[in-house]
């Protein structure tokens, strides 16, 4: 579902695009010649194909001021926060939400481990996140990362703790660029069934 | 030791650089101010301060042709193998040598599909090194973060059934740079002992 993070920076920079689906069964090599690892999405501008939804926003965010601050420090926060949306927060979300949706909590080994680990890292955010309205100075790609993985805590009811995390995915989510892409990637999963 | 990155860059484009430490224990907000999460490394350049060690590369690889190429398409290549090196690589590679460094192989509950979870990403990451030398069109901060990551699978001897990354690892680490960044970091934390 990362395809989202990116339509909704297409649509908060106003470039034109045309979504493409692939086969959800076995992967051609073609497929593998644009996603080595076989998985979505990616991205094909011009005669550059690009694959990992973070330096696909990394490469738009370089083409829209609406997506990257363009002064060196603007720029350096914006770095610096897109990777810790998912090398600081997904790397300890993503596994927290595998066993969340498996069940796997309670007394499920590992679980333990897993939830103060986020919770380390929520933590920190919180105290991030109750002193600006986004990571850098105006809304960029780092606030399309980092709100795309703490909603999907949210949906899990991890944020509870957390208000200035929540304020600020329900600030992101109320965006009508975040609306539009989500309706459209919805959409596009229902006529695809 | 994520600062290994950061100095065998600063070895590859020949950049003058100075390394401080932190004190291990009580984080101060002096750091905090520079790290959110409390952690290492960070960088300070000019008035710029940057932290998350992708994005510190980034930053390195935009002020010399050694750390990325320059032309469109060696840029778009670096910038998505750097982000699978961290997200699809990595992602899985961190986990498991928890794991493993904790002794809880075999049958211990989660084991099994974390070494598959790996294992998948390593295929993948087999058949794209058996086909060159390195990710994008010449050596680049992509081969700097892949190569890091792949040498501490490849320390638990998790590369056992891939020559082509083990081959790699063996490219990258014989580089006179990664060879004295490496040398300067075991001095470093010999002399702060």
């Amino acid at each position: 579902m990362r395809d989202l993070r990116v339509r909704w920076a297409l649509e908060e920079a106003a470039l034109p695009y045309r979504v493409e689906s692939v086969p959800f069964g076995e992967r051609k090599a073609e497929h593998f010649s644009h996603q080595p690892f076989g998985q979505v999405p990616w991205l094909t501008d011009g005669d550059i194909s690009i694959f990992e939804s973070g330096a696909i926003l990394l490469h738009l965010g370089e083409r829209s001021a609406a997506l990257m601050p363009t002064d060196p420090r603007g720029r350096a926060e914006t770095l610096e926060w897109l990777f810790a949306a998912l090398n600081s927060v997904e790397m300890a979300s993503l596994p927290w939400s595998i066993f969340q949706f498996s069940g796997l909590t309670g007394d499920a080994p590992g679980w333990k481990g897993l939830e103060a680990f986020l919770n380390s890292r929520l933590q920190h955010m919180e105290s991030v996140l109750g002193g600006r309205e986004w990571l850098a100075e105006t809304f960029s790609i780092a606030d399309i990362l980092m709100a795309d993985v703490l909603r999907l805590v949210d949906r899990f009811d991890g944020l509870a703790e957390y208000p200035a995390c929540r304020g600020y995915v329900a600030r992101a989510t109320a965006r009508p660029c975040f609306v539009k892409a989500h309706a459209d990637q919805m959409a596009h999963f229902a006529a695809a069934d």
